[in-house]
């Protein structure tokens, strides 16, 4: 016996992908010192925070610096001011009942996202769409679940769904039994969004089979169409099989700000192997508690003034300037002759490359001749070989020029 | 098979301790609904923000405020201009090498000290001293190291290092072969102190075993006496087995605005099953880019400023105010007759229960009789029945009154 490394971690497959990216992109630069390279590969945004969520920041530092008005530790799952804002504006307006003590404010929704595999059990079999935010896929490699990966990057021991041009980005229940089952609506990186009835499709599959759906929603404000579900729980007998992750990253500009949550509710039970049930909320209260001590106050006050009626306006204006991004790419790939997916209800834009080229080639050819850099798809899984993901986060001006050289391209 | 929980959580014992506190003061106001009671219990701090952290906390949000200066994603190990100033400042000014890219930003050393046994092997024996800051017990719990407790909370699985009166608070080299000793120092809750030669012995014993300290030096700043390392890199030999755990939450009052730090030193090595040798700071770092997304960048920038020439001037105020309350909590409990330990280089003072009584009577004993509320010893492991904790954390007029009160008593 004596102190080992968790050999999980060895199994990893490192990505690459953005690292060679950035490679790619100097090289090019070196030979091209005048190149005017526009990136439209990362999805971060790039607006400034609302002044509303900016002026209760400032107001927060201000109480941070009197005694009488001083935090300290606050509540591990957030304070009650933003989890009742959360639930009265994201779900009560909604119709959907979540009451504020089912929300556990957090740092960032690929934390939670990545922590929450964590308080299931070692041998629960692990659903992924593909391609698939890498993620819930490495964070599962490392827990053990997941076994090692083939040259294609495939782990042995995940369940692998995919979505892609043949199957309409629509993925089919899985035919073997499953336990854990990520779903990311609307997606990325496809871009994609699933209605309320095809959701519907995949709570009812979970409530047959006993199996647990791990909902991201972080890209739900991008939704422009009627009968998209914002959130799962708009879907009949979610609250029973579903927890659900959001963030304030895209919606108002939080990236570099941090602030997320997760929803679970009340009625989510899971078993033990003696059969025994138990509150998930409970275990993740559980986990939380322990190795987490709640999000900065200042932040959690920035993140409330999201809902006042001004930050609501603010964000709206965000979103509707990003969207207008996403359908001059749309207009533009169509008028290049390209085939694409997505960008209606989210800020990505998934491109199938031209017949022959695979999702490193399209980049390069991008890179060359138009000075573009977007991400191969293949970096996102298997099943994204044959695709190209290009996001809205960006200039206007930019979005426009990129947009341009694009079109004048031959496919 | 179907989807279970982690039965691992199943093992935990509810840690009641501050819930029972809790109840037993409101019963007591319910009863005495006049009594003024003075709560020294709480390991948290009280006084504002210093100055200069708001200073540069304005600015940095002002920065989210523009497009120009807006900042969205940051490095998950935090940006440089901190990572430099940590380096320079808690470490190059004290003679000790930890280079910039050895440091990893987070928001909380309790997000970090739960987190770090992630990257080490399931079967690793875990040492704690006893009694012990409870995450490093609970997050090992989780992930299946520790077994199931006893009655007294006592995991099967763990090696426990008692630090009592008997041995002076100073933890024997275990007999059994360990694997990961969790060391705090100075420390919570006994607030006792070790010198360089005897956190030597421990490096030593580490380099000659093959084990890993994980080193929480949270309450480095309030050492005050020569010969007591700051930093276990301070003595020889400890970049190889040592990793360190450090916050801004007691120095700088950050328990509400969160940011610490992690060092894993580049000649960390842990082998595998098959005795291959890999970077601990790779490991930690593929676990904290997987699974974290950086600290929010404001708060970057406030923690940065703890190091201006004012920070530094602002912070040590603090600190000597807290120390005063903790000089006088200890002349206080001299002049009642109890026996006490602690206070001298730490904001915590452990007394030993008079004769006969235990944690539980004399926090009992102080609440009807002095209208005082501290923590029970034994809520920190079993070694710390018989003991009770006091913080210095309060405002000075508190301090003196409770301990007023105290001194009146007759034990």
């Amino acid at each position: 016996m004596m102190v080992t490394v968790n050999e999980n971690y060895l199994l990893l497959k490192s990505s690459y992908i953005f690292s060679e990216i950035n490679r790619k992109v100097e090289d090019f630069q070196r030979k091209n010192p005048d190149a005017d390279v526009i990136r439209m590969g990362i999805g971060d945004v790039t607006r400034p925070l609302p002044s509303a969520v900016v002026d209760a920041f400032h107001s927060a530092v201000d109480e941070m610096a009197q005694e009488e008005t001083f935090r300290g530790y606050g509540p591990e799952q957030g304070y009650p001011f933003l989890r009742e804002a959360i639930a009265e504006n994201d779900y009560a307006s909604r119709g959907v009942e979540v009451s504020p003590e089912e929300i556990f404010i957090s740092d960032g929704a690929k934390c939670d996202t990545g922590n929450i595999q964590e308080i299931f059990g070692q041998d629960n079999v692990v659903a992924v769409t593909d391609p698939v935010y890498p993620v819930y896929v490495e964070s599962n490699v490392m827990a053990g679940r997941a076994g090692p990966a083939d040259e294609t990057g495939r782990y042995s021991g995940l369940v692998y769904i995919p979505c892609t041009e043949e199957n309409g980005f629509i993925p089919a229940l899985p035919e073997e039994k499953v336990d854990l089952i990520y779903l990311c609506y609307p997606n990325n990186p496809t871009g994609t969004a699933l209605t309320e009835k095809q959701l519907a499709e995949w709570v009812d599959y979970a409530r047959d089979s006993g199996s647990i759906i791990l909902f991201d929603a972080a890209y739900e404000a991008y939704i422009q169409e009627d009968g998209i579900p914002h959130s799962i729980y708009e879907v009949e007998g979610a609250r029973e099989v579903a927890v659900e992750f959001r963030s304030f990253s895209k919606n108002a500009g939080f990236t570099g700000t941090r602030c997320a949550f997760t929803v679970v509710p009340e009625e989510l039970e899971v078993p033990d192997s003696q059969g025994r049930m138990h509150s998930l909320k409970e275990l993740w209260n559980r986990r939380q508690t322990t190795k987490f001590n709640g999000v900065s106050y200042p932040v959690q006050r920035a993140a409330e003034a999201v809902y006042t009626p001004e930050g609501q306006r603010e964000i709206r204006e965000s979103i509707d300037y990003y969207m207008e991004n996403a359908r001059i790419i749309r207009e533009s790939l169509e008028s290049a002759g390209l085939r694409y997916y997505g960008g209606v209800n989210a800020p990505y834009i998934w491109i199938k490359t031209p017949e022959g080229m695979d999702s490193w080639q399209f980049f390069d050819m991008l890179l060359n001749e138009a000075e573009v850099v977007g991400t191969p798809g293949s970096g996102f899984g298997p099943s994204g070989e044959g695709y190209f993901r290009l996001t809205a986060f960006n200039s206007l001006k930019n979005t426009v020029r990129a947009m341009e050289r694009i079109s004048e391209l031959s496919f």
